[in-house]
């Protein structure tokens, strides 16, 4: 069965969002919307609420019945259940987030990693396939990197192994999505390797809602902020960075959003001027349409590293107290140093991110101080 | 649930061999039935044939009631299958061999390679570990190495990408399999890498079975012996090798079926020196029974090259008569050469490959012009 067009309006075109609920996930709902595009989210809830949704409603001014927006709990496993949202929807791209995400817990639980995340992936691809849905925006990752040949990053580093299940099938699945397209030139696949999101939406009504400890800094910060935590553990001083700590690329979750936004308008041949060439992509033959076919591949980061302490200081300036903070030891497989080369993205997206690191942590400390519990207290 | 020992006799293990009547598997079990193992085979049928079991019994002496041998058609997708199957047997360790094994089909389905092989292996782990079997040899290949980096290959050397979806489910179930260890220090793996299985038991009762136009060379020839084929491709003469023909490390399947009853016996503590270190190997501390806990990697070869035109002269010999042959372009992603190192096999599990290539050509050629048909005519 021949591909989906995307080279139409945004009003005509409707995308399914798996894990839609999710931190990323309804911030890129809340993008789409503001776009003209129609949503279909599938989210098994299994760390997301939603209570995510209705306040991307809320956002976005649609009404609770408007079937601009519309939700479907259930797993990327369930066959049957993607089977009858394909039939009912007419959907035209997928954007694909769902999937475990937590580092540590990846270690302990492989099998249910490499299950969810792998598996749920392959039954996805399938009934999408049935369905004549070939457009399909991956959220992969910088751990795809392992330890980055040179920095900052370029897409065309070369991969290496992650040290984590959660990363291998961050990995494996940029693998088999370039297959698909190896096996059947009507796929049109872009993989998009997110450096560090953070942040939330300026309303203050959707943000990062992690269940338990955060395994990630900022809600951490954030959490300590709030009182919930008593102080941050910076794991490692001695790195060979300005200040000792460990430097990554945090990028606005509203910017990343936008990243999605802007890879399907590069999918329907909209934008982009089809000259950048990166490791493992494959440029196909663009449908009579102009919509593109291949395998994309861009990093989404803001090509600008901070420090541990960097993110520490500017929420204290965003909370306005001070955090009260504890060096620790190095934690396996952390390298010093990861940031974006955001330059593909720039030449072919037509994208950059907009927010410093300043309005990452007021946007997070307004939805952190606004909702201290996620979205439990809603 | 605590892990199966290994530390008993062998008429007391009982061993779960996965795909068990196709070309390895069916002559691993006549291994494991002459070692006194009793074995339950699952097996779809769907690249194999149960007159492979029928013929094991035939060599092994089983009256077709004897429950040292046991055949269920099952997918290892089928979890109620698979769980009915290990609540009947005390299954003790498991010999994991079934999987889609064409290279080219594989780069045409790569979403149905993915399913059966990783997907498919998700279920059986998933199913052994509720049931407290932890031990796993796992079939892999020699194609994990990618372009090897030197020759001959030693299992510390690195992985590269495989060059189809085939080879890349291989290679990420080393990886997944490897992490099982790592969550559950109960686990027991061992990756065995095979070089290039040929040749058939000596009975000339099982062998080698391909649907259709072969892939590999050894059933081609073997065909083309027959007359059921015209002449053999012989891919690419201006390699820099020897006679210009790609040379590959070929295996008897005999000596291939005797490693996988040796490495049962490493994983049960009865051999080997712990002394051995490979590249992406882990070695846990054994149970108190001396059953080995971790992951062993070893390559299964002979340590010997044999050019395409050796492999074409030794069959002309076996079957005593001239075969034509006719040289065509090398194929995309073939290398000129390879062949593993053994040593580590040789020391750690006590084997080495005893049949060369003669052999080889003669025990195939028996199989082939006794079963011009492979088993359709059974």
């Amino acid at each position: 069965m021949s591909n989906k067009s995307l080279a139409k309006n945004h009003a005509n075109t409707c995308v399914l969002v798996t894990g839609g609920a999710g931190f990323i996930g309804s911030h890129t709902c809340v993008e789409l919307l503001n776009e003209g595009y129609r949503v279909v989210v599938v989210d098994d809830l299994s760390n997301s609420s939603e209570v995510a949704l209705d306040r991307v409603r809320q956002i976005t001014g649609l009404a609770p019945d408007d079937d601009r927006l519309v939700f479907y709990e259930a797993s990327i496993l369930d066959r049957l259940a993607l089977q009858r949202i394909f039939q009912k929807h007419d959907i035209d791209a997928i954007i694909h987030f769902a999937g475990f995400k937590a580092v540590g817990e990846s270690v302990q639980k492989p099998l249910e990693y490499y299950w969810n995340n792998v598996a749920g992936t392959l039954v996805l691809c399938d009934v999408a396939r049935d369905n004549g849905v070939k457009n399909l925006v991956f959220s992969s990752s910088a751990t795809v990197y392992g330890e980055p040949e040179f920095i900052p990053i370029t897409e065309d580093c070369p991969k290496h192994d992650a040290t984590n299940p959660y990363g291998q099938t961050k990995s494996m699945l940029e693998q088999v999505l370039t297959d698909l397209y190896g096996g059947d030139e009507e796929w049109n696949v872009v993989l998009l390797r997110y450096f560090n999101p953070i942040g939330a939406h300026e309303s203050g009504l959707i943000g990062e809602d992690p269940k338990g400890i955060p395994n990630n800094l900022l809600p951490y910060v954030a959490q300590v902020a709030v009182g919930k935590l008593e102080r941050v553990g910076v794991f490692g001083d001695d790195y060979p960075t300005p200040d000792g700590t460990g430097v990554r690329d945090y990028i606005h979750v509203v910017d990343l959003a936008r990243g999605h936004v802007a890879a399907l308008d590069w999918m329907g041949g909209k934008t982009g001027t089809g000259a950048a060439h990166t490791l493992g992509e494959i440029a196909g033959e663009p449908a009579p349409d102009g919509t593109r076919r291949g395998v994309g591949i861009f990093n989404l980061g803001t090509g600008t590293g901070s420090s541990v302490l960097d993110v520490v200081h500017a929420f204290e300036r965003a909370c306005g107290k001070e955090l009260p903070y504890e060096i620790k030891p190095r934690r396996a497989g952390d390298i010093a140093e990861n940031y974006a080369a955001c330059d593909k993205a720039r030449a072919e997206l037509g994208w950059t991110a907009q927010y410093d690191l300043d309005r990452m942590c007021a946007d997070g400390w307004r939805w952190q101080s606004t909702n201290p519990d996620g979205y439990a207290t809603a």
